[in-house]
């Protein structure tokens, strides 16, 4: 596939700017074919524009169309073949088994999707028809339901090219819901975001979606920026780092008029490691986390960063065992040179802290990195919070406490985190219990006997828990749930029937579960 | 009843503070008895303690449990009998006939958020079980649901004494889910403020809560900044004009962990009048919208404060007659001086618009203010934000439009609105489909053929819209949804059954309607 390296402005190309970057080989660090052009404000403007001129018609469609839409995104990604993965895997030095299969959750994704909206329960309706009768005042006719906020900023993050990228969960939540979507693109994947927004776009345009449903700009900081300022952005979606997440919610909320910003900013997603685990499994479970620590070079914002256990024998083999695992885990090429960078001083930071102990130092090779394990105890944890700071890549810190009541306090101190995990065996239920309840508050999942990496695209996943790990907990970025951030809902009082949509009328023409007067139904109301 | 005018802080009082206050007669201007003392920040901070200790054990109580206290705050509000009416009466200028209403729509409130939780479905309960012979990989056991964000702060309104204050829906709904809350008692109805928090510490001790789910202190601006500033409150609530919400708006966003804000900022809330309804009831709509005007003095979140309309013979009647009905209105005193000098200022801007055509002025009288009516061109009104901007008490300006173009001009250009009302008639049903369209991307409610003022406390109601109406468009402050602005999931993965909450048991003990792969049960899962 030719690369053409614009902007796409709904089904439109666009050229204006001047200044260009290239896609590196991320292993080789050489420069890929096609140069990337950097967004205009223009161009920019112009794409919320035409997404804004989308959004009367797109909002509109059925419930059928959309989901559609979404299906022929999918059928399109499937479609660019090897192409999509060779590209992507020069982009990203992710290997090709890795992108095959992010490619099927991100397709499996989109068909989540459509499946949830064809479903039509998702308007989350409730009618209380009028009681005329009633005293000492009559009741009106109210019948409300979930309408789309209008048109969504979606930044591409780097570390899922697909499956958290320009066709990822944020578009497809967004797209399905009747929102319009302007993507940045990331820089470090632009032609895998290009080949991706073309299949995009193709979609709509055979779905007869409206033109400017969806359009992707390529850019760095500025353009991002001029994205969540522009005035027709409703909303935004975001994954990346803390500190960039936070840039744009204190963006959004400067705004003449403030948007919500749904920003997933990662976390060391703690593991605690119970005696009763340790003396039980204690060597598979270091394997285990091991594996966890070093799959995809660390770069999950569920990678975990943190263990936590008391000190015994079994625990000091258990330390061992991971420090060995880790150490024999082959070394693997970073999504960019950046976060290699960025890697090394994180994990230098931990090296030369006085209060640390290398564990395993990792090997430092041309282009690729290895594993590290550090350890410290629970006071210097408790004392430096540059201890329990995200170090993006596969480094693990643990940290080793003298009593249950230590672990308690590590637990007690963490900040909020997408997921922490709990290890436990025979003898462990207590402790089990008092920790989960700890942990509960601090979290968006927690994960019992397992490993945080692998999030489970469904109905009943969680991914968002409290700042920093996302800027607003009470929505979620993946699984079907992940809609509700761009909804709102809209109340019709003693409305005429044909203003109504379908979705309120009496007669419940779509068939769908609604509440009338606070009870679910597929009937009349 | 001895008021006794210190802070509460859980069960007990504190009077640290030296600068006093006292509640003066909203209609003679004197000073009521017991002076009230401004909070210190210590007290502020010992009542966010005191709720952050409670709500471990808060959260943990029953559904039945939470609303037996609900109801127990209502029975004890009732129980104040007059008591509390003339207080309030006095401190608000409210007449007792208006505030024995607003009772009963606060303690039916309560009632109503006690039903929604005993109910048990407000979890929003997903199950997804294991499937361990899903290929590629097996599914984990997922079970999520929602729970309460943490302490919460309220900050009570001056319109609403009882309805929008220190029991009103904000409370209620956040007490509901298991949020302690620490009020900020608004300084007009201080009187009013301590007998409600004596009902509910009282209900709180009956109840057997946990001391701690309930402070109130009295103060200023600086008290409630320090309130919204303090790291254990998590969530704020707020109704009230629009600058003071969006500076809590962006205190909540500055903060090193930024929490979500819902404020209500009221809106203009437009009512337009279509030509049919005009020709057909031009006279009776008159004097319905004048009515909607007047009540309590204008002093309604949901007052309408603009009436757009096409301009003709009928539409030269209808201005007239509203003229004459809201020059008839009776005067009526505000709640404060401070709401009168604002209502003042702001009519009397539009009393010199050099666009703005006064047709009903309204008596000057010492303690009391009349109801004005202004008028303007469709031209003036779009080229001047000034007219659109809100003025709280008993006036309305109408916009004359020339034709149906600009009339829709007109709505195009409305920020965003709690409500939009549309009255139609014969041959108006083209216009009231465009308008609804247009409409619905401003608000959170469009009416038909009624009035604004008078909020529904049900499953069905939206109250709050587009910003700047309030700050989070998702959300409603009044009725059973309100809740969710206080709770966030959580997913439990692979959990063992004695960590999990009855809510999230396979065997379903609580009986409530949960979603398992899906679809809504009240079966196993």
């Amino acid at each position: 596939m030719l690369l053409i390296g614009s902007q796409f402005i709904g089904s439109a190309t666009s050229r204006l700017g001047v200044e260009a970057f290239s896609a590196l080989n991320a292993a080789t660090g050489e420069a890929l074919p096609t140069d990337f052009f950097v967004a205009t404000k223009e161009e920019v403007d112009a794409a919320c524009d035409s997404a804004q001129q989308a959004f009367s018609a797109f909002k509109s469609t059925s419930n059928e169309a959309r989901a559609h839409f979404l299906e022929l995104i999918a059928d399109g990604i499937e479609a660019l073949g090897d192409v999509l993965i060779e590209r992507c895997s020069a982009e990203t030095a992710l290997p090709t088994i890795r992108l095959e299969g992010e490619r099927g959750r991100t397709c499996n994704q989109l068909r989540i999707f459509a499946k949830v909206i064809r479903e039509g329960s998702w308007r989350d309706v409730r009618i209380e028809p009028a009681l005329p009768e009633r005293e000492p005042i009559p009741r009106p006719d109210l019948r409300r339901m979930l309408v789309p906020l209008g048109p969504v900023a979606v930044f591409g993050a780097s570390n899922f090219p697909l499956a958290f990228s320009v066709a990822g969960g944020d578009t497809a939540s967004a797209l399905a819901v009747g929102c319009p979507v302007v993507v940045k693109a990331h820089p470090a994947h632009p032609g895998t975001s290009e080949m991706v927004a073309r299949a995009i776009i193709k979609a709509a345009v055979c779905a007869g979606m409206p033109d400017g449903v969806f359009s992707m700009v390529h850019g760095h900081i500025e353009t991002g920026e001029w994205l969540v300022q522009n005035q027709f952005i409703q909303a935004v979606g975001f994954t990346g780092s803390q500190h960039a997440g936070r840039a744009l919610c204190n963006l959004a909320a400067k705004r003449p008029s403030p948007i919500p910003v749904f920003a997933e900013m990662g976390s060391v997603n703690p593991v605690f490691i119970l005696p009763g685990a340790l003396a039980e499994r204690g060597e598979s479970l270091a394997e285990g986390l091991a594996g966890s620590v070093c799959m995809g070079v660390g770069q999950f914002c569920t990678n975990p960063g943190l263990a936590v256990a008391i000190r015994s024998d079994e625990q000091q083999a258990f330390v061992n065992r991971l420090a060995e695992s880790v150490a024999l885990a082959t070394p693997g090429t970073m999504l960019t040179r950046g976060i290699k960078s960025s890697y090394q001083a994180g994990s230098g930071r931990l090296k030369s802290h006085p209060a640390v102990y290398t564990e395993s130092e990792g090997n430092e090779l041309e282009t690729s990195v290895s594993g590290c394990v550090f350890s410290t105890d629970a006071n210097s944890f408790l004392a430096d919070e540059v201890l329990s700071a995200e170090v993006f890549g596969p480094s693990t810190l643990v940290v080793n406490c003298n009593s249950v009541e230590e672990m308690c306090e590590v637990a007690a101190n963490i900040e909020g985190q997408l997921t922490a995990t709990i290890h436990h065996g025979p003898g462990d239920d207590a402790l089990t219990k008092r920790l989960t309840e700890c942990l509960l508050g601090k979290v968006g999942r927690v994960l019992y006997n397992g490993f945080p990496t692998g999030v489970e695209v469904g109905h009943a996943m969680q991914h968002g828990g409290p700042y920093p790990a996302s800027s607003d907990s009470r929505f979620t970025s993946v699984g079907s749930a992940a809609i509700f951030r761009w909804l709102r809902p809209v109340c019709y009082q003693n409305a005429p029937e044909d203003v109504l949509p379908p979705e309120l009328l009496k007669s419940n023409p779509l068939g769908i579960m609604r509440q009338i007067n606070g009870e679910r139904t597929t009937g009349e109301g």
